[in-house]
């Protein structure tokens, strides 16, 4: 086999065989081609596509690059929740006790962020003591024992992703539905889970900027899924402005804490619901999507999965006082308030502006090597809907200089839009498992 | 401007502009973009494709990142003449003596033959003496005197034509017209003819298959050489089976001898008079192709034409005896004749097998390092339309080896298909000039 008639075979728009794929796969990671013919291939990948077994075939290969992670040490049916990212999204830090404490085993492994915002890891780790690079040894033993942990993922989870999405970076070939959901995926099936259930976001603030692409990226990692012996659920949800009022690593704690605490706001709440809901069904724990939510909203109720937040804390080597006193999380030193430049509606609050903004802040990280902050953000204090008046506070910037602050207040402020009126989209617009596509999540 | 940005436009099938195309070709001869950011733009070329501004504006840049050849010290129009390339290919040896004759001033540079068989340059060296690299001094000294000289190109002719087509080799971009329409035009561009005559061939022997692809690339060239102020007549010819009886580099010299002697192969003789008829129009020395050709004939029979290669010939040092007596001219030790293997019409001769055993051969190269033999190669003794015996002989081959000869034996056998009659295709299909594509080649 050689590279050139695998180039030429894509460029010509023909599929791709299993052989070639796999062979392609261990030639790369063994730096047997040179970048300039993997660029090439990335290339005609991204403009002629891939059908669905080829893609399958590429998320397996990949995944099987690196470290497999046996999760058989857990009895029934183990669930791996996943985001594709957005400004806010604290949902895996509310789901993740939530679910547990609805009795399913949650075992997670996540990896930093990079990109406007920090990763799960990162947002744990702004808890004071909270050990992320815990033993494989002692992420059984929590798991068996209380339902739940959280740990980074290790170095060597598909390094054939890593490879190619370094290159992918540098030469134009990142929008590739086929490849993205490959990379995504490819991460998935290493973690050895058996159902996964997707968050797939869509809008400003998101990568998919439409539900259509959305839909058509998780109808592809369902398939990849569904081929590979996973049952995946891939739910649609609007991202047309940041999600909850918190935004940056403590604040976002401290958001995910109240909400455990039912105290936090109506997007973030019913969010984590309804994923939790999917996570439960997937995982047998409930029989219905309806049976699940009440489940949920009696765990928050009760104080279960508070309690649950609380135990992976303290497994893990956190403070778990600031559960009872989010206050003590570490916090800036500046904190400026922004004022509406004008009156009206707020119609959108853009997602990439507001992960601009996440940057200034140093909330995210853009290289691998940059430092975060976990005390920095923003706080919105108005969001799309809400009517306002000129000179009224509209959101809170939590910085570590004055500087950083007036940046990251000017960006705040370009992403607000004002209007007469607006109309907000359902959360969630439709969600994908192996039957096909449901646009009522009811149906499930 | 930077790379990512224009990968991307064209990823999107998006037009570059003129000031991003020169941005590029800078930068690639500078050295300062990746080779795999040079590859993925070179995919996305080849699959999208570039308009007709574009690619003209991309080889006048390519032109230009080099040596741009005056040819102003030739009065009147200044023509040049290049073939897309085939086995057989030696009518350059015969139209430049032919046209010269015609009163035609032929300076024409040359490159080296990199693939089945040598270029102009390799087939003149196999004459003793002769000596391709002459001084740009004696160049214009053989012209202006003599009305013809034949040099090898300069090392800085075009580079970064150079750079992008050692990529596309690798890469699986090379069969992409825009690319090779502005790889053979930039070189003509820099050459700094006036007008130029292209041969471009299709057929099993050529590297466009259909006389369809043939056209597109014609249009293509004759449209870069409009936008950048030259005038282009580009020929459609057909190349089912090798030009003539003799391939290889001394037997095509001595082809060509008996050529301008008059007793060439009917093909050979055709082609030649077409083309040079072209030229002598292009540089306004005839008022149409009936007189030129007319004025082509006399020269052959006057002995006119083959004066001027002697002249060609003892100008750059070469031993003009080899006229007279070509079996001077280097022999091989081995000649191993080629029985028929079956009774019928000859339909084909495969261009591409008959390459390749030219390659067994050693007559041409496949690397730039690679030694060539001038003095192997073979002679067909039948072509297509040739009724044959089983056993009767159909080719010779000159070889410096018994080895090399049984398997270019084999291969040329392989490229001969037999059957039960024969329709011969005109040798020119149709012509492009600025006024359109002419399918009657006495409309000119």
């Amino acid at each position: 086999m050689n590279i050139i008639q695998l180039i030429e075979k894509k460029r010509d728009k023909k599929p791709l065989t299993e052989d070639e794929i796999s062979w392609f796969v261990a030639a790369l990671c063994s730096d047997k081609i040179p970048d300039y013919q993997v660029s090439a291939l990335l290339m005609a990948i991204c403009i002629n596509g891939m059908n669905d077994d080829e893609t399958a075939v590429l998320t397996r290969c990949m995944a099987q690059s690196g470290d497999m992670i046996d999760m058989s040490f857990i009895d029934g049916v183990t669930v791996d929740k996943h985001s594709s990212g957005g400004v806010g999204d604290k949902i895996s830090l509310i789901c993740a006790p939530m679910a547990a404490a609805c009795g399913l085993p949650v075992a997670k492994m996540s990896g930093r962020g990079l990109g406007f915002s920090g990763g799960t890891i990162d947002k744990l780790e702004s808890i004071p003591g909270f050990r992320t690079s815990i033993s494989q040894e002692e992420f059984r033993r929590f798991v068996s024992r209380d339902g739940i942990a959280l740990m980074s993922q290790t170095k060597n989870v598909a390094p054939a992703d890593k490879r190619l999405y370094a290159l992918r970076d540098v030469t134009g070939t990142v929008p590739s539905i086929p490849l993205i959901a490959s990379s995504i995926m490819s991460k998935k099936l290493a973690c050895g889970c058996d159902a996964i259930v997707l968050d797939v976001k869509y809008g400003s603030g998101a990568f998919m900027k439409t539900a259509e692409q959305a839909v058509e990226l998780a109808v592809l990692m369902e398939s990849i899924g569904r081929k590979n012996g996973r049952e995946v659920t891939a739910l649609i949800t609007n991202m047309e402005q940041p999600l909850g009022n918190a935004v940056g690593n403590a604040l976002e704690v401290k958001e995910a804490i109240q909400t455990l605490k039912g105290e936090g706001p109506a997007d973030v709440t019913e969010l984590s619901y309804i994923i939790s809901s999917f996570m439960l069904t997937a995982g047998k724990k409930a029989p219905d999507l309806h049976t699940a939510r009440r489940m949920l909203e009696n765990s928050v109720k009760s104080g279960a999965a508070l309690e649950k937040l609380r135990r992976l804390i303290s497994n893990q080597g956190g403070d778990t006082s600031v559960i009872d006193h989010p206050e003590q999380l570490k916090a800036a030193p500046v904190i400026k308030t922004v004022l509406s430049p004008e009156s009206g509606v707020i119609t959108g609050i853009n997602g990439e502006i507001t992960g601009n903004a996440c940057l200034t802040l140093k909330v995210g990280r853009l290289s691998k090597t940059d430092e975060i902050d976990h005390s920095t953000g923003f706080v919105l204090l108005a969001k799309a809907g809400n009517k306002v008046e000129k000179g009224q506070p509209i959101a809170q910037i939590h910085s570590d200089s004055e500087e950083a602050a007036l940046s990251a207040e000017k960006q705040l402020l370009s992403a607000y839009t004002f209007g007469q009126e607006y109309a907000p989209k359902p959360l969630l617009a439709a969600y994908i498992d192996k039957e096909g596509i449901h646009y009522d999540k009811n149906s499930h």
